[in-house]
């Protein structure tokens, strides 16, 4: 199972798991957006041949899967894991993703970038995930000339990505700043100081499940190094105030607090019929319970791992079958029940 | 326990109970709201001892409770398990009432009238409860005169109730016919044909849990036995019409009752704040899961007393403590969660 969900990391009452990403590109070879299928394969090469290499002294366990190779739910399933994302699931062509045993590094090649190295770890890691991307990267490196300009840095497709071409993350659980009408604020803050908040699935989507992805907006101009330390710094920031709104919680509306917890596990416990957004609802409050000790005997991985389970794709992998909308909610309830 | 809550009788899934009520008033005597305390306390002894009498033959243990000596919580239990009237619960000065040990027979004395014969018991058994209550009139017509008109038939003190002086009713749960929305024009229809339809706690409470009060109207120009049958042909027309919708509902919308019963299991076994309406409408969905083979190993007998035990009085003569409407939801839940 991929490694950010079946185990959880520093800090992880709030913290569900950290992300940097590097986007490189190869000199003198178009933007995969003007790729034909014969040159994106040998980028894809380059790009194994590099990591899984003799030379590389790397022990990961890599394999090569090309998204041609795979069905729609398998390559929705990698999107829901947040292992690529879903520009490279529709790009069947010349989408291709590298991805170690553990499923904490992937290297998608020709999403927007010929080369997008991503690790993806439990818990707030962000100097551990931007270190193996680093070195990942080195490799990389070694055997490939990068597009780069001494002005802007690594170029990009966008060029929002231009400079050090990373973008850090981390996905943070907030129920309680949500409940309290305080998440405004922070999202606000976090907004001014150059950082992005988006829902769980990307730009676009909802908060859903009180999950929040915050990130850099700004690659140039700047270190990696200091790119990681200040959302590393924030991140700190939001998990003292996510947990002083607990306390406030717990002091002033206990008995509300526990009432909308149990609920919500009962609830998860004994529909028949659960669309995913409002499954994540319940497992928010369900992990906020977990957290403040009201419920006991259910490990934070689990829900962390049901999060991602209950999606889509995740659901059809998991029963192995096409399921329509209607028979996906009946099923994702019978995969809930059995799961608390 | 009261006799009507601790068992289920015939067509228990849907009808939770039965009752006949006679009103009579002593020839002479003024009604009870110009009585004065020394005369009220005249006519419940002629009531006791009338049957409680050596030669009443009746083998029932009855005992005379006045509502002076019993505090508001327990006044309002005994409403809550329409035993009596809220009218006579706050009858202070003059109220009375006999009630036998099984709590299926009740006198109310100096409600509306002077005295009101009362017999409720579980299930679809109008004719008995008739029979029982005729009995106990019969007894106490031995010893007291009754105000009669040739013309009029028994006087009362409000003309609704002239002529037999009676009403039969049945508290029945239609959950179905509620779901589909069916139950309008039942509704019209009973009140076509002389019934009037009421929540479960009489006039101008909504139908709380999907309980419906049915009774005659018209007490005048018909004879007891008529109203008995005429109400126990409507009430089987009634229970045919909510079997048909419940299997029609299983065939077409099985998965989304399912869902609802579930939930609302789930909740009440869960929640840590429950007020009575909300409390009624999900046990209503239990029931309806229980009736339906969805719930096993639940007892229909538990979930109908529940519905009573609920409610604010009952409520706090469990705990044995006066408790304010936040402390009652509170205890609601803790009552429900340890019942199931």
């Amino acid at each position: 199972m991929t490694g950010w969900l079946k185990e959880t990391g520093p800090e992880a009452d709030i913290v569900i798991s950290s992300r940097v990403r590097i986007a490189r590109n190869v000199e003198g070879v178009p933007f995969p957006h003007h790729l034909i299928e014969a040159k994106g394969g040998e980028i894809a090469n380059m790009v194994y041949d590099s990591i899984v290499g003799a030379n590389s002294g790397l022990k990961e366990d890599f394999k090569l899967i090309s998204m041609k190779e795979l069905d729609e739910i398998n390559r929705f399933n990698y999107v829901e894991k947040h292992l690529i994302s879903p520009g490279l699931a529709k790009n069947i062509d010349i989408g291709n993703m590298l991805l170690n045993s553990e499923e904490t590094i992937s290297v998608m090649i020709h999403e927007e970038d010929h080369i997008r190295i991503q690790c993806l770890l439990p818990g707030l890691q962000l100097n551990e995930a931007w270190n193996t991307a680093d070195k990942i990267d080195d490799l990389l490196e070694e055997k490939i000339n990068y597009a780069f300009d001494e002005e802007f840095g690594y170029l990009t497709a966008c060029p929002t990505n231009l400079g050090t071409g990373i973008r850090a993350s981390v996905m943070v659980h907030l129920p309680a700043l949500t409940l309290m009408g305080y998440i405004q604020g922070v999202l606000r803050a976090a907004g001014q100081i150059g950082l992005a908040v988006r829902g769980i699935y990307g730009e676009g989507t909802d908060f859903l499940g009180n999950l929040y992805q915050i990130s850099n907006q700004v690659s140039l101009g700047i270190t990696e190094k200091e790119i990681v330390s200040n959302l590393q710094d924030v991140t700190l920031q939001i998990i003292e105030k996510e947990r002083r709104a607990r306390e406030n919680l717990l002091i002033g509306k206990r008995i509300e607090l526990e009432d909308r917890v149990f609920r919500s596990y009962g609830i998860l416990k004994n529909a028949r019929k659960i669309t995913a957004n409002e499954g994540m609802q319940l497992i928010s409050d369900v992990k906020l319970g977990v957290d403040l000790g009201f419920i006991e005997g259910i490990a934070l991985g689990k829900l962390n791992s049901l999060i991602t389970m209950i999606q889509p794709a995740s659901l059809q992998k998991h029963f192995k079958t096409p399921l329509n909308a209607t028979e996906r909610d009946i099923k994702r309830a019978e995969l809930i029940r059995n799961t608390l």
